[in-house]
């Protein structure tokens, strides 16, 4: 086989292909919600459910994006939208190569929210409205930002001094009471 | 299981983890050579090789990169190192899944190399040089590009009038008469 000639036209491997080997549907689960919410938590539990099944996932968080991708952007309002385009689309290359990826971000805009799912798709879509009321994550409070917004040390924190538009139809309404069991079998019956 | 408390700690799912259950290491086959050196035709028959052998592997290239992550970034210096930039942390990240990576860009400068591998780790990055005489190149010419650039209709086209820097120390240096089999061997070795 000869690697030079580019005219030689051969079937490419496909996002099926890619599927195939993996016994899975690529597909994105978005989580949305207050910081302190439970996101991260969230995400972490339900990768180590899918992962006991053999599924092929990744979760993309703040944490290994803000440090590395989308390190050169602020937290103004043009910044933020383009964190989430970020996010939407490395989301949607990860699901072309097969994957399930989960997504951690707070992310309190329908407009944000409608964009990722349009570019991804319907189908390949799962919302998640990881619902904790404002005072229980307020009380919890893991990086101390509620407590920095109440003093005026913080400006667009979500639902203190931003907006979080709440989720009209999400795939899935995570309450305090609710299983990641319930959750996993949603996702198990659309892979 | 509780996903509500927070300070619940439990072992996250690792890189080697994801890499367990699908057979294989990570990894970046970063591909650097001219316009038209045959990079794309590569990628695509060595990404067949590797799915025969059931490997996980992803294509990153112009294609599915400046349509979408990177549609916001022109072709100036600027943004051709960011767009290298993305690119590195989009394979790290994918790397990071359990995937292997295959880069396809000119990436035509030994900084931005460098940049790359020093993000991914040397460990993890096979560069490929794909060392495809500029004549023949330009004879194939597959986008028309080479003839613009000879108009003067093109600025910063590499090899024409702007610089192409040869790598200097490749993991492997894939010539016109360079088998496919002979890179897929190095991969699965390193794998």
């Amino acid at each position: 086989m000869s690697t030079n000639n580019i005219y030689f036209h051969e079937t490419n491997i496909s996002r099926t292909d890619r599927e195939l080997i993996k016994g899975q549907k690529g597909m994105i689960i978005w989580l949305t919600g207050l910081s302190g919410s439970g996101k991260s938590t969230l995400a972490n539990n339900l990768e180590k459910e899918l992962h006991k099944l053999k599924k092929h996932t990744y979760i993309l968080d703040g944490d290994n994006l803000r440090l590395g991708l989308n390190k050169d952007l602020g937290f103004g309002n043009d910044d933020r939208v383009e964190n989430i385009r970020r996010v939407a689309e490395v989301a949607n290359l990860m699901m072309d190569a097969g994957l399930i990826v989960i997504t951690a971000f707070i992310s309190p805009f329908r407009a944000e929210r409608l964009m990722a799912r349009t570019l991804i798709g319907n189908n390949n879509f799962i919302e998640v409205f990881v619902d904790t009321p404002l005072e229980i994550c307020e009380w919890r409070d893991p990086k101390g930002l509620y407590k920095k917004a109440r003093n005026g040390e913080l400006l667009n924190m979500t639902g203190i001094n931003s907006p979080y538009e709440i989720p009209e139809k999400p795939e899935f309404h995570f309450l305090p009471n609710s299983s990641v069991e319930d959750l996993k079998k949603l996702i198990v019956n659309h892979a």
